[in-house]
């Protein structure tokens, strides 16, 4: 009957701050209506209220000191749970059709992995069928369930996830990430004033800024979104204007070699000096600290004269008490001379897939701290990513010298039209 | 391996006082794993932590005037699903094995009446399969699924329904019901001073107290209870003292003609005077006030001379402003002269078994209110129940007088050993 009509199947996310209450609930309802009524197949994907989550891990505390992973599971994904109905309800109470669905009923099959689950597969059977009654299908985020039926969540970020793959099981149109912020930004724009919203971005490109820190969007949902080819558009949840829309690389024209540029403060430094250079001794070093669940991320090793080494690495800052301690023993045992950490560092990265086809950004990187003053103590690289370690005090002045070298308040060619 | 043990399957239901908090729960879960260490298999059901549900209605209608029942479902379940995974995590601190299960998970099977949804059929293979591992089964109150995958609720009481049905399917041994009373009494305690527990009761005489006010046990439940003869012990969360077993009638043996005295100030009387009486005219009365959703309790017809009728009958006291609205249109409509409301009425009731083999007990109820100088306005009877209504400021005189003359304060033989 509507076969003459093309409607586009969208899938829009709605995180816990969109959602936070129930003025707000109508008013994301209310702007996921407006869609539906140009004829688009609606889903939508809802995170729990915000503050329900936390509520939910102190009742979990108050009853297990390390809440059983299965359990901690059933307990979570009730937060999603309440969002969804009260979501429908706002829709039904406009007069247009809506179902909510959770995880399990969709069929969002997960790996066992509680907490940290990953999803294998999604039945688009029972969404297909309510979209073609004209419902708005609204589904619980961060959930799933495992092939013999136990709920599952998704961990941090987990409602992006749920939405991006929902986007590719469906071959959505687009999937819309609604947050509090109106995109993607070329830099922190608290930190400097000239940072400018970003209209296009490539999935690697994302993929380093997520992980490098900006918050915006998960990372686990990029490299699905990379993966299954997702066009992605982060936008505001309290504007209409466009926001950045994260897309394949060769959709990208001509671009300025770096597309942003990041920090993080949450990493502390440590150095472990004169150790003995024989095969083996990194493993020494990082299997306790990999083995107490702390992720390493730069590691640097120097190799001085007469069979020394130094080893250089930085852990989260909040494990940072915990990896002196273990730093402390593993060099009695292998018999370096000393060791010293650094809490008050911060990593600056500059991001840009056009780094590939342009020689000396990093040196002019380089140049461009110099000539602030700025002490570099760490650097590591990849192909699309140049990261800097460097006092903390300097972020800031750091972060605003590189956005003005790399001409960043300057709009790309592409992004004029 | 473990065949040369009897082992007895037992189901516990601890109502939403009961689980209120995370230090209810954790005493709750110690009780409970006391029993399963004498080597029983443990079904727990548990209802939302007093408060919750509450707080879900407000949200509810802060969404929608008259929220969708099948997303009130959805949103309600939540309740049971929070306390189900913190006792799972409670008992699982305190070392036992557990696992917790929602309706859908255990196939609790139901029609798709959303909020007052009846249970068609139960699987029992996953509890049973959780049993021989060992583990004690939680399962959430009040929910089922419908057979393609909605979530339903059971309405007011659904817990109870939930713990019988489970009882039921499994052949358990028995079903304890835990409150905060420690038992069925023979009247109020609180108007009462000899009021006294009963230890042993019919799922008859249950379902008469139950359905005139006692609300230590779902009326609905009791019914379940009674078409499947599951054994139930209501008795007290806070105690280990024996509470009020309901059993089939053979297990009674001579008894009391009364069991119990109740009563209920929740309804209100209404009389529509000269009525002509024609056929269909109750029909023409009812029909309108049913169609409202009022369910009336007792109805009294009493014919005059000349072709006229009296009709009285008596409904919630919440419906009664409605009622009234009702009865001024229909009284217009079929020519009645008047018509008088009285919402400070009392139904008491005498209940028992033992009238079956007892002729006189309405009439001496009769004599003992007359004794008092109350006045009946209404009587109605069944095989083991007679209820009259008076003027509500008597109820307490006429509990205590009827609880004397029936010497309710003495045990019967039966509940001596």
């Amino acid at each position: 009957m509507e076969s003459t009509k093309q409607m586009a199947v969208i899938v829009q996310k709605f995180g816990g701050t969109s959602v936070g209450n129930p003025d707000k609930i109508k008013a994301v309802a209310q702007r996921v209506m407006n869609v539906a009524k140009e004829g688009n197949s609606m889903v939508v994907v809802l995170s729990a209220m915000s503050g329900e989550t936390n509520k939910f891990v102190e009742l979990a505390h108050a009853m297990q000191e390390q809440p059983d992973p299965r359990e901690f599971d059933m307990l979570l994904s009730t937060g999603e749970q309440v969002t969804i109905a009260l979501f429908a309800m706002a829709v039904k109470a406009a007069g247009m059709d809506v179902i909510s669905l959770l995880g399990d009923q969709v069929k969002i099959i997960t790996d066992a992995s509680h907490t940290k689950a990953r999803i294998k597969s999604i039945d688009t059977e029972l969404i297909e069928k309510y979209h073609k009654e004209g419902k708005i299908v609204v589904v619980a985020g961060f959930q799933g369930v495992t092939p013999d039926q136990h709920i599952t969540t998704l961990g941090r970020g987990g409602s992006d996830t749920t939405a991006v793959a929902l986007a590719a099981a469906l071959k959505a149109d687009v999937c819309e990430i609604f947050t509090d912020v109106d995109g993607v930004y070329t830099t922190d724009p608290n930190m400097c004033k000239s940072a400018r919203k970003i209209d296009k971005i490539s999935y690697d490109e994302m993929l380093e800024l997520a992980s490098l820190g900006a918050k915006v969007l998960d990372i686990r949902s990029v490299s699905f979104a990379k993966r299954y080819k997702v066009p992605i558009h982060v936008r505001s949840t309290f504007t209409d204007t466009e926001g950045t829309r994260v897309v394949e690389e060769d959709e990208l024209m001509e671009s300025l070699p770096v597309s942003g540029v990041t920090y993080n403060k949450n990493e502390a430094r440590i150095t472990i000096s004169k150790v003995p250079d024989t095969p083996g001794i990194a493993a020494k070093i990082f299997t306790p600290i990999s083995a107490a669940d702390i992720v390493v991320d730069v590691i640097i090793q120097n190799t001085r004269e007469g069979g020394w080494t130094d080893m250089t690495f930085t852990v989260p800052l909040t494990d940072y008490d915990q990896a002196m301690g273990i730093v402390e023993k593993v060099c009695a045992d292998i018999g370096a001379e000393s060791f010293v950490g650094d809490p008050d560092i911060a990593k600056i990265s500059i991001v840009g897939v056009g780094m590939r086809n342009h020689s000396a950004i990093a040196s002019t990187m380089f140049q461009v701290l110099a000539k602030e003053g700025i002490n570099i103590s760490l650097i590591s690289t990849s192909e699309i990513k140049v990261s800097c370690v460097i006092a903390e005090k300097y972020t800031e002045l750091a972060v605003r010298a590189l956005h003005d070298a790399f001409e960043l308040d300057k709009a790309t060619p592409t992004e004029e039209h």
